[in-house]
């Protein structure tokens, strides 16, 4: 119940920054004694305040079954180093484990727990948010969306701090950001630019 | 009513790919003689085939005055050398332009038409993807989120060919997808790698 080294929390109204450049995040749930994760390229904010974000999940998984049940989920950010783990849990249902296992445990990836989550954190990623879904009956059904409000946020800041990304170059590519292309190919951050004030026409 | 050079259409199923890594996206629309472009950081694919998109439009732009009343829009994909017009047409309101003029023209972008999109197509952009929206009110009110299908889906073939991007040390970086931080900071991706194949537990 304590966070790790460098990690702390986020304030809610700074939470969709972490999601705004389009990374692909791991989605974490639990539920009755079983926990689960997956890998989520397809996710958004929707609003800045409060946070609510959308996030793509198939009526196939055990994820569905879990966050449905719960209410809840955790979208974790994996950072390049968790690249083989996040392609894992992406492309290996949980049917397919023993009865007994999960795919955290599966595929090697640590955990821990925070009072505001009802779903494991998955250790060495960047961030967190932990959520509860808004149920939107129709959207989920016609569409696997899930609308969620960010209860709780937190931070890696070696790579997050004060709100705001730390400057790319500051980053070591070991803890940047994933981009799913399809088939365990991303890309990953490698410049940053910012562009001129607009003239007001 | 002629594509550009290099410009070749993507097939319905692989349109998806185009938005997978999370770009920023310019929003463009028509109706009744009138047409305007926003940036539109907040997008995702929900569905592969029918290929349908999630975008979030606010309440206060003319783009959703525009989409809502033709129900259609186009997402065109900047290249990092349009960084400065997609900050520009994302910052500036089309409601501090005079009455005759249109955010296009007012940043200098450049227009082509195709005759599947009732928008115009944005020029100098990496990819373009022609929508209808499917009417969700209830999420259009409560989220500002649109649904959308895609009509035809185009891609400049120096950056995306046979339904694939193109290995990125292939593509320059001008020609590179940005991804909005906020405040007109974007990140560019600047490596790629492949995932080990899981192995199965």
């Amino acid at each position: 119940m304590s966070l790790p080294p460098h990690v702390l929390p986020v304030r809610l109204e700074h939470a969709y920054r972490l999601l705004n450049h389009g990374p692909t995040v791991l989605v974490s749930s639990a539920h009755a004694g079983r926990c689960n994760v997956m890998a989520a390229a397809w996710n958004m904010p929707l609003e800045f305040s409060p946070p609510r974000l959308a996030v793509v999940i198939d009526k196939s998984t055990l994820t569905r079954e879990l966050v449905e049940a719960s209410g809840r989920l955790v979208l974790n950010l994996p950072p390049q180093a968790l690249a083989d783990a996040c392609f894992a849990v992406g492309s290996v249902s949980s049917r397919e484990l023993a009865p007994a296992q999960d795919k955290l445990t599966a595929f090697g990836l640590e955990r821990f727990d925070m009072p505001e989550a009802e779903a494991p954190l998955v250790g060495g990623c960047l961030a967190w948010l932990a959520c509860r879904v808004l149920p939107e009956p129709h959207v989920q059904a016609a569409y696997d969306l899930f609308v969620v409000e960010v209860l709780a946020a937190w931070a890696d800041t070696r790579v997050f701090e004060d709100g705001r990304w730390r400057p790319l170059q500051d980053i070591p590519p070991a803890l940047r950001t994933l981009h799913h292309l399809g088939g365990g190919q991303f890309w990953v951050p490698g410049q940053a630019l910012q562009a001129a004030a607009p003239a007001r026409p």
